[in-house]
């Protein structure tokens, strides 16, 4: 298996993926070739003094880098020696298994939905995070930001595409899926949750126990969640501030309240696309990117994509 | 100063309406008399057994109750003499300048909207909550659930309305308003924010710094955030989890966590409308109880909805 990781994305790169890839290749065994993409001179010194195994990696020369206030289709575009541009053509051309980085989030997007694509059948692909729940199991939250503007089929969508990863990454078996309302009863919510739920409801591929409430979040209710990227993408940036508040109070230790702490989340997958592709937070650290590359093996491990392939194929989905 | 409070309402009544009237009672010394309105026989062996100031009170019987799982509008078409149909007949007549109720959520809306009405020009009447901010500030978000699918010119009415709120009752010295986004650039989220944006760049009465984003809440980024109701009440039941987490972590003596806790909100305001009512939650303890009554009496002391009616009146808002 090989995982392209770029190794010019994140605030404090190329360390943090250097320190990231280490603790990768100590706590990993299998067999995963990591082909670091990046600025050369940049990094291979550092792959020395970190002592990497330089059996388990190869180095991509990527001589440009796609800044953080670029505009992302045009810096795609213009620069074809990117570690962004250069991960995708590897990614597209099959040398790399999954693709990973911390940088540009625009450039990924693009870059997933121009050079990979959608799986036939997916309306829209979407990206996901994570929810630490109190019981300490964790729970997944989609669409967080791709999809602003969303009809009932997407979010019957995004169910089918959550409700997988929920199994076969976060290893959740019989996930219960809800969809994110302000009551619990059908008939709830505003005009897309209320045109949504007998969607969910007749939808035989998922385990819909019903509506769910901002404060059902965190506890035991439904491993998958779905709503609209606006809400979503809200409900995520206040999630990561519940890891701000405990580092304000000095509580930071707390055993649940570190859960929420973004490193623990490796990077924000992008579902039903037909490649894995994982986007990292700017901040990244190594943890961050130690998580970022496991979450990526795990889609391989799985045939992620493929299943969900499957999935859309069928007529139980479409 | 006459404040109507519903002795029925709240899981644990009449005994915490009750014992928050005694604490309000001890606290505030002006000029106000409460309105007890409930089944007599349940509550007066209690007004003596906590010591209450009968001079203070005036017991206003009413033989029916409206229990939660009432159909709201039916409810309160029926049971005419039920404390929360007594409340509005009270605040309608003028005979109480305000009605705070910890009973049926529906019934009280129902009640609002039907016999004190909107104040003209106020399309939609909205419901807010207030945000505790790390800075020891306290932020107000709206609407947080009774208008679920919003039109821009909704928000830019939210936004005066939340804007006096918080300068007359909450007593922030020119509030800054800010739009709630998933991104800080202008033309950044979905329809309604698009073209919300521009509407209260332009709003001469308010303040506005532009789009704030979920980790922004606790932030001293914006003292006012509108945003959908929908939206809003997703937050609203995930900034309560808060309290929930900081119990089950047994962190709930922490200052900042605390603040989170129900019982310091005292109730959710409805503005907007004619005069004022404050909704409680239904779980609310003395100290909840104590809280609503003051905000009650700040509504009146401020003379809020008349101020309402003048800034909807004038042509800058309309």
């Amino acid at each position: 298996m090989n995982i392209g990781l770029d190794m010019m994305g994140g605030d404090y790169a190329p360390l943090e993926a250097i320190k990231g890839l280490k603790l990768f290749l100590d706590e990993y065994t299998g067999p995963v070739t990591l082909f670091c993409i990046g600025q050369q001179e940049n990094f291979t010194s550092l792959l020395e003094e970190h002592k990497i195994d330089q059996s388990r990696i190869k180095v991509i020369n990527a001589p440009e880098v796609i800044g953080y206030h670029e505009h992302p289709a045009k810096a795609l575009k213009e620069k074809q020696q990117s570690s962004i541009a250069i991960g995708f053509h590897l990614l597209s051309s099959g040398k790399i298994d999954a693709f990973a980085s911390a940088g540009n989030t625009g450039a990924m997007l693009v870059g997933t939905m121009y050079t990979i694509k959608a799986i036939e059948g997916v309306q829209r692909p979407t990206i996901a995070t994570v929810i630490p729940k109190l019981n300490g199991t964790t729970g997944l939250l989609l669409d967080v930001g791709l999809n602003v503007d969303c009809k009932p089929e997407h979010l019957n969508q995004f169910a089918v595409l959550g409700n997988l990863y929920a199994q076969k990454v976060l290893g959740i078996d019989k996930p219960t899926v809800g969809l994110l309302n302000i009551g619990e009863e059908e008939g709830k919510g505003n005009q897309l949750a209320q045109t949504t739920y007998p969607l969910l409801k007749e939808n035989a591929s998922i385990n819909f126990i019903g509506n769910v409430e901002g404060r059902d979040l965190i506890q035991n209710k439904a491993d998958v969640v779905v709503c609209d990227g606006f809400t979503g993408n809200v409900i995520l940036k206040m999630a990561e501030t519940i890891y701000d508040i405990a580092v304000h109070r000095k509580l930071e230790d707390d055993q649940y309240l570190h859960r929420f702490h973004y490193e623990n989340y490796g990077g924000t997958p992008i579902l039903g696309v037909a490649k894995p592709v994982l986007i990292g937070h700017g901040i990244s650290n190594d943890v961050a990117f130690k998580n970022m590359i496991l979450q990526a093996v795990k889609m391989v491990e799985s045939d992620f994509c493929n299943i969900i392939k499957s999935a859309f194929h069928s007529e139980k989905v479409d």
